[in-house]
């Protein structure tokens, strides 16, 4: 089979290299609008070979978007008549209703969309491995009239990434990430700022830096993926802070029994998620 | 110099170890209410003799308190006459302002507070090691009043466990801690509790493990904390509300611009702050 990889950072990368590693793919075409990401990718051997027009790939069975999400739409419009009539096509990104709506009818047979559940606080090609995705969840979004060849040739490529495929739908998907990615984000930036208003905010323990180590990463990204999954995240912070006014309330009136109750009830929710 | 340990747990256990193995302490005797913690400690070699009532180490130079905060106001009632004139008192409660409050007035040259910014997911003896406070910050809140041979003699052995002291009053301790480790603790509850109410919480990746990982873990030591910092600790939520709720003004508004510039700050925070 021949892949096409559009984006070759660390999810691009890593797909490549695992593909290519497992056997699944026997050619992977790679594209980067940056030229040094290109070289970088060839000589990690993430891909056999870069093209620099999409179009040097049309002959692709199977298409991977792997750019920052606002720019998949505007790649869709291209492959939208440019792939092949058999070729199917999925995407990376961590929104997903978005992406969907902005479809082309004609590739509505041949998409489903997708998202590793995995990542790294590094990007870039230079940390791009091929057992990325070694036993995370990946979530895929068929649409109700997806045919099930479409469907399976994407599991397929999951599965050859050694991933879990995980089906929903592309609204059931942003509501999850919006609360177990996108709001932990946003918090996670919230300290940190907040932090910065005492004197000494160095003496954090160990639990803080695990607490913190996502806040800040890659500004451009994570404000488009705010903005694009924004309905999903205001949704999100309402909860937070209805539950945090729930704990001040607690606070309010020393309700000790009343704390100890919260924190069993969350020992066991995450007893229940693991 | 001969150490008197009151409380057996990851702390206790831990500062014994320490002190043990830097040759700080010739001799150190330890108590727990739990006749099974006091024989694994004394197993372990935490502590060199187990004593069943606090009089038995009237003797000792440097008594140092490691039980949940609500329990160290009565042992220093106890302590008060009971302790020789040249002893010091220290303890490990990460809250400050209410255990100065009840210090009894004749141990207020002899106490320094004391807060080991350090711990382990697991708690109990059984996790104790000597070196768990290797590197780590060591809140010291001397008052006014303090001699400094006292200040020195409780430094001396935060540095014997390799620990930094750093020297700040009750309150602005109990404010960092409100923000840097109750507010973070909170935060972790409140996601897990949020994320039961998806259908497929499972699929998270590996930076929800990290922000979750102290979510509901103690339910009693927390609910003391909480109890105890209370007024810090609203303080910090309302803080984080005011916060969030400026996110969700940029998210209404979709101002990609202003969104990243939000994470950006939040990026050179955590630079400063490392």
């Amino acid at each position: 089979m021949t892949i096409a990889i559009i984006g070759l950072g660390l999810i691009g990368g890593s797909v490549g290299l695992g593909l290519t590693e497992s056997g699944f793919a026997a050619r992977v075409l790679g594209f980067d609008r940056d030229p040094r990401t290109r070289v970088r990718a060839l000589e990690r051997k993430c891909v056999h070979e870069v093209i620099v027009d999409l179009s040097q790939a049309a002959h692709a069975d199977l298409w991977v978007l792997a750019t920052p999400p606002l720019a998949i739409p505007e790649i869709l419009k291209r492959l939208d008549g440019l792939i092949r009539p058999t070729a199917c096509v999925t995407d990376c990104a961590s929104i997903k209703s978005l992406i969907v709506q902005e479809l082309p009818s004609s590739l509505r047979s041949r998409f489903v969309g997708g998202h590793p559940m995995a990542g790294f606080q590094e990007s870039g090609v230079e940390f791009a491995r091929g057992n990325l995705f070694l036993d995370a969840c990946w979530v895929l979004t068929p649409e109700l009239a997806t045919p099930q060849k479409t469907l399976r040739r994407i599991e397929s490529m999951v599965y050859a990434l050694d991933a879990k495929p995980v089906l929903m739908s592309a609204q059931e998907h942003d509501r999850h990430v919006a609360v177990l990615s996108h709001l932990p984000h946003a918090l996670a930036s919230v300290l940190v700022l907040l932090a910065d208003r005492l004197d000494n905010p160095g003496i954090a323990g160990g639990s803080w830096r695990d607490l913190t180590r996502v806040a800040g990463t890659h500004p451009t990204l994570w404000a488009q993926i705010f903005s694009s999954n924004r309905t999903e995240i205001l949704t999100a912070i309402d909860e937070v802070k209805e539950d945090l006014s729930q704990l001040e309330a607690l606070l309010d009136q020393d309700d000790r029994e009343a704390l100890k109750a919260f924190f069993e009830s969350a020992g066991k929710a995450k007893y229940r998620q693991r």
